[in-house]
């Protein structure tokens, strides 16, 4: 059983999940191991993955068989697991020690049954699919008890920590609210008990006015290269109106961040010729859903840098592309792909 | 000039350094653009570095030509710079947009003459020299009113951020107290309020007892797999007398963290096949030196795994090995080399 160990000094939680590799040193997982026809999210291989949690499939076909275009599988080596047993979620005392059961979920959405596909490449109503069986999965896990977050987010490339190539995402559910939304959580109640409104909503606007950073924009989102971008290129997407959780994402507004991302991405892709990339969603914990201060939204890290010592012993990232250069060049890819000469690259 | 930015949510900073790269889309150094000859750090190359800030050497011997053992020059791409126009510390508002100038210092250490040599394998002296080295550019740094922290740092192979092979650390001089320092002395000086001492040196005490996780130990200093190591065979090593800075390092002591430094690489290196590595030392920003609750050390992250979505959007960490069996694995190196069999690998 996985489990959640506390740093003493700075309390941060980390998981300790031993069964993710059968030796010490066996790192390195290779994601030409996934091939066509071995591939276990390819169409007709469904014997190859745990048996399907959901699925959006044709009528009359049953589970675990052909006829889905949406199939979500338990991740064969969980960070977090189901239990049972709730009662040892409480942590114990080993001295300033502490540890807690790795309760909780790790799911894999399998975004397509083609091997080959990428999001941005999806046609909208695939992305649409996506986007609802993200929904149904976050909102289903975020009714039990024992899980404060639904934390889903998607690897592409190697570099990006993705093993297998074909198409998806992955859910981890925890038994507790993580630093990362802890911290925003905490800044943008302090925005809201200052000045009385959403920090997001306030940066959404003086974003979309300045133009600056805006790398798409539709009448339900706004995507841009965030003030003080970590990593070269960093992209966020948020909605335009307040809400603070995934969860009240309607089919309208589901329609319209299906549009931005594939456009987002496209332009990602295309500009930085397939980079491997990070996609996190942020979204409200357990008893947040309707916070004035919070707003959810999506966080892309094309992985272009390697981060280093300096990162690790300060948390200081050193960013080598302004967000207003790279904001710009994202933005002039259509136009640069236009004007391309024959055999040209990028 | 490079620029601090700070995110208006969590507020963190960030250094956006453009000059580090001349075009939006230059990445990815290869590290094998350096080789003998043409290494800018190989001695007989002094003219291909920017001009020495100090350097061990014969005597007899000018700056900036052979004879050096240590050699300490500006970083040719600096993440901060030095700057004399210290009003513009102050930030400045653009909305709830905070950007500082980017002032401080960056600088490489040089640890060896020898292309080849490599942390591990300095002899003691000359890893004596390393933090001799190390402990002169912290302390006349520091005096810098500008200056509040200095992070020395060590990325050993290209997947560690090393550009060069050729054996150096780094210093990033910074005119604010990191986040991950900030968060350190936070949990340390709450600890101290609560129980009257220094976690640290209960950590050493009590890591000393029960020998689960310890890789070694000397008069000095001590080894661990700390208890929530975020990755795996993390090592951390503290001086086990209460000390808060490295700035207050003695002739002995350095002694001792040589030789633990030297013990605990090898380790490292023959357990797992030179992994790449970051090394990291954690000390006392100003105004800390003598603190009470704060305990300087190093912290090694061999980088054998992905950071990927999950530990982007959470900051929680996923560990596949557990520090009990990768202290147990590093503790018996040693035995597993002389029980080898001829042309077996570990």
């Amino acid at each position: 059983m996985p489990e959640l160990r506390q740093e003493p000094v700075t309390k941060k939680w980390v998981i300790i999940a031993t069964e993710r590799s059968k030796r010490p040193i066996d790192f390195n997982i290779k994601q030409d191991e996934c091939k066509r026809g071995t591939c276990p999210f390819c169409a007709g291989n469904e014997d190859k993955t745990p048996p399907e949690i959901m699925a959006f499939r044709e009528p009359e076909t049953k589970p675990n068989e052909r006829g889905w275009w949406i199939r979500v599988v338990p991740n064969k080596f969980p960070a977090l697991k189901k239990n049972g047993c709730q009662d040892l979620l409480n942590p114990f005392e080993e001295s300033f020690f502490q540890i807690m059961t790795g309760i909780g979920a790790h799911e894999v959405i399998i975004e397509s049954p083609e091997h080959d596909a990428s999001l941005e490449q999806h046609p909208i109503h695939q992305l649409q699919e996506v986007f609802r069986a993200w929904r149904e999965r976050h909102n289903s896990l975020m009714k039990e008890d024992a899980i404060k977050y639904v934390q889903i987010f998607k690897n592409s490339g190697a570099v990006a920590g993705a093993s297998l190539e074909h198409p998806h995402s992955q859910l981890i559910a925890t038994p507790l609210i993580p630093d990362v939304i802890e911290a925003e959580l905490k800044g943008a109640q302090h925005f809201f008990k200052e000045k009385g409104g959403c920090l997001y909503c306030e940066m959404n606007q003086q974003e979309s006015k300045k133009n600056e950073r805006v790398v798409a924009e539709n009448e339900g989102f706004i995507a841009y290269c965030p003030f003080a971008s970590r990593f070269p290129f960093e992209t966020w997407i948020l909605p335009k109106q307040h809400q603070a959780s995934f969860s009240l994402l309607d089919e309208s507004l589901l329609n319209q961040l299906s549009i931005i991302v594939k456009e987002t991405m496209q332009k990602i892709v295309s500009s930085l010729n397939h980079p491997p990339y990070n996609l996190m969603l942020h979204t409200a914990p357990a008893g947040y859903t309707e916070a004035p201060y919070y707003h959810w939204h999506l966080e892309i890290f094309p992985r272009l840098t390697t981060v280093a010592g300096f990162e690790w012993g300060t948390g200081i990232y050193i960013n080598p592309t302004s967000p207003e250069t790279a904001a710009k060049y994202l933005k002039e890819t259509k136009h640069r792909l236009k004007n391309l000469k024959k055999g040209e690259k990028l």
